[in-house]
């Protein structure tokens, strides 16, 4: 930790500190130049130190020096990391595409989707089976049974199954139908959740809550990682701000950014973060183009009568015509779907 | 549900509109004046209509009507309803103060605190013993010891104690140490978490995460009562913003809007609101004006060496200056501490 | 405008509310459906309605129903509007390509930098002469000087210049020294320097306030397009919200929700929305591929040594690096630069 | 400026650094503790040093020590300064009322709220002349008329007139009919606009733009200080943030944070942060409470039929009642109305 002392600090304030700080185990040692004084402090250890001295007299700012290493931060030579779901690979060059409905509404309507979208091109099918929802009184999901009807299609169309997982006490069945655990953006810092995903080995797709910055995201992924289970993709899908022409605001910095600060893959919600179909196309290429290394996508056979998010989920049509130019895209730089 | 056509719609359109709707079972009726057309949608059973109709051809807007009465919602001849802790009570004209460390350190520590706070005139003892933490790596809380600590310094001292339960599984170790259990920001959508304390008759404390607009926060609360568990009180403390003088923004007008739309009784935290000693004195008293039934505040005996959130926790000698200023306000509306 | 009733409004609200209403000239019809009433109000003129009648008794919602139309809203047949500046075109098939200093510094500087960016193919120079800061201690720009030093270097290399016009009485400097007149994000509801800038014919760049809706910077635009003046390209260039890790957070969805409101061309500030100098090569192209018709880039011969916003600029090797790529996702996408 | 060196950053990179530093003129004296390097850099004149050096080899992080004082930095042992409109003094122990409709609408309507606010005690009275409205179709004011209209009011009851300038060529007109001169939201960064207001000796009402940090508002007043102008009062109005239950968020914590860092005073404008005439009353008393000079409130004979903001106006009545608690409150903490 550097301490950066007040230009009107006195000389008693400083020595007062000093003592202070070596009095509680710190070595400390002085840089003066004119006015400034600057105090550098470490802990035998070289812990990172988290107090906070700044009520001390003189003191006008703590900067803390040594950082928690992570298990996710990027290494110098190291490439992104790839996460295998069965022979799925995601991160790298190819580009992985989820596609299915907001909520699993019927076997007729599953079957449908996963049909539509394993024709157009994707790999693995999205589908809620346990939903949060603002309201208790909504349509809380078919639960059990709908991750039954994921795993039928999914194995129909030779699909992989991704589904949120919103308790410890569903994980069993999560595990047991899904390839792939959802942890959704409501329960982003649901630590017990998270360390209980990290206990396994299964692929873990990690959504940002709309209310956290990206440090605190990389901090709930690290729960997961340091509990042993490295297989994590994250999901940007939004954050809330005063704009209210979309129902989020899509982060789209949020893709480089954690390119370069991690190894973990990220993909890109576009049908969340804006709730609204008209704009999945633009965004979904944005996406591509700023790096993503794959696209969750919201597809619906009648969206008018979703049982939810009507507003944001393609029909097989137009994710159809999304496929074709993301293809297009993702070639222009040298990826491919 | 209204359904406003758009000005431009042509006649088939309409008609066709209606026909489906009719079919699928809705009843309808129409008003046309001029070159606009309104659509009114019900069910038979007169249930909220959640469907989207926007993609239809010639729809402009889709209104919904009915709204999903709630538990929660105040009832015009209804009075803020009192939550009952022991011999505490929370909501009518007593403001109740809440004050204690941001974790359970130590023994001599949490009794120091608990001995502070009691001479002071708080009546519940708040502290952290399951911490969730941005990182896995910061100090997790002392867990089921702390909790102990708790109970013992608050018995000593005849407090009531508050602390955050993170977890289904740590619930029945928080039920048998603590009087009223807090549901922390992160959490606040943990929905499995909700419904377990809902089906519990001990007082809640619902904060507010700091990414939820206040309709998400009452939709949290809703969870917990429609389990049947009423005694719940909620907790304002900050949103995130861009304004980076302060850790998060208290959003003080959300005082007054869940008194008009709820019976449930309302207290504020400014410590985390502001992140800064300094702050919390001023926004203590304005959300006492604003009609807020109590403070939770941070308090340690040596804050600068305190383990977490150093730079904004009260000394005794700060808190207790408070609570003379907080007296003084709370007469002046009609209310005592 | 439609007035929806509270379902339990009473039937003399109803009628009393009906009476006021065309006391004061409006025409009222109504729709009366089990508990439900609308009534549908319109004007003689049909003129927008924009009183609020929510404090009446019994009144739920006000919803307006006749919009006020303005002249940049798409029109169904309508393409995007081009705009011409000398014998450059913006909107259409060919994406524009701007970039310079943050601020002239010197004509050496921008002398170089233009070399450098028009070899690179960069065909509008951008600089600061007049320079609105936070802080009237901050360099304020070389203001007259640094006009006619982009004039020369622009000369010199064949390229248009757009630059910032900061207040009426420097507009006709500005006019006589510029292609194309920038109106900054402070200044972007600042109606009166609007206006000004709508009676000449002269091109106009109008950058999104970060504090501003979408909505709100529409409305900017069409004081411009009012007075007459309708070579407009709008400019994203980042929101405040929560996200700290970039200086501003560039809203993507911007750029499609222009697209399908407006028929003005919008090109994409991705400098000075991350502040970044390491994202705005997968900003840019995200902002392409979103569909946006140009960017304006910063760009330094020297950034660490810069006057302002030293850690923004790209270096000519970066830029050109940029250029490149943008060419080939501008492919991808039907587009050429 | 403080650099402090990577601690993976090798020798080189370090000799390097300081090399360059010192040929540019600055100088340089280093801290070495272990891995930790920290350069410490003055100016000959110890000027603020602005360039950014974290592109460099092996640097982490630039820290700027001498920070540029302004004006209106508080000083140890100031007062908060008090502004003299003719008699009235805002600052001090005393509260100053400040009431009146959005706009002026009519010599009947302004004659009749004038009258009401001066029975009940406001000592100001405000409406907008010069009406900046986001579309240019809406309503934009009476412009001199209504100038004068507020003066005619304001002579015959004895109030002072505060009413928006919003371009420098109405100066003359506001300077010649009010007592203080507003800045409004989206004029807070013109600061050409600024500097001619900081030309005059006039007071000076300086609103905060929604979009605008607390420091940004206060590089705002600064320009109007810097050229002479100290009768500033700043008015904090409501930011934008996510939260829709009000329309805007108002950031109670912007008065202590102005009272700490600064000797102006500052009032609180309750209508437009909440936009809601239900909440004003809460807001004002809280306003109050954290430390406020005085409160702007919107109030019309008749809001439902204002021509503007309707929803937020008091009606005489209700400011009757909120004038009364302001003054319970301002007593409890030792001023007065």
């Amino acid at each position: 930790m550097i301490i950066i002392m007040n230009p009107e600090a006195n000389e008693e304030d400083i020595i007062s500190l000093s003592g202070l700080l070596q009095e509680k185990g710190f070595k400390v040692s002085k840089l003066k130049e004119g006015k400034n004084t600057i105090i550098h402090l470490t802990t035998k250890e070289n812990k990172p130190i988290t107090f906070d001295f700044k009520a001390l007299p003189g003191v006008e700012k703590c900067i803390p020096l040594a950082k928690q290493e992570r298990l996710l931060d990027k290494k110098v030579d190291e490439k992104t990391l790839k996460v295998r779901v069965g022979k799925e690979v995601i991160g790298g060059n190819k580009i992985v595409m989820m596609a299915g409905p907001c909520a699993v509404e019927s076997e007729s309507q599953i079957m449908q989707i996963a049909r539509s979208i394993k024709e157009i091109g994707a790999t693995f099918l999205r589908g809620g089976a346990y939903k949060p929802r603002t309201s208790p009184y909504s349509f809380q999901g078919l639960e059990l049974e709908g991750l039954k009807l994921l795993r039928q299609a999914a194995d129909e169309y030779n699909l992989k199954v991704v589904s949120e997982v919103t308790s410890e006490k569903y994980l069993d069945n999560c595990l047991k139908y899904c390839d792939m655990l959802q942890i959704g953006a409501r329960n982003m810092q649901n630590f017990e959740l998270l360390k209980a995903v990290g206990k396994t080995n299964t692929a873990v797709l990690l959504k940002r809550s709309p209310g956290a910055k990206i440090e605190e995201w990389l901090g709930a992924a690290e729960y997961i990682i340091a509990e042993g289970n490295r297989n994590i993709v994250l999901c940007e899908r939004g954050i809330n701000t005063f704009e209210n022409a979309t129902r989020y605001t899509l982060d789209i910095s949020a893709v480089p950014i954690v390119k370069s600060k991690t190894s973990l893959p990220i993909i890109v919600d576009p049908s969340h973060a804006s709730g609204n179909s008209a704009l999945i196309h633009s965004l979904s290429l944005a996406s591509l183009a700023a790096g993503a290394d794959g696209l969750l996508i919201e597809a619906h056979n009648d969206p008018k009568f979703a049982i939810s998010d009507a507003r944001q989920q393609l029909t097989p049509k137009e994710y159809e015509k999304l496929f074709l130019e993301a293809k297009n895209v993702s070639k222009s730089i040298g990826r491919k779907i």
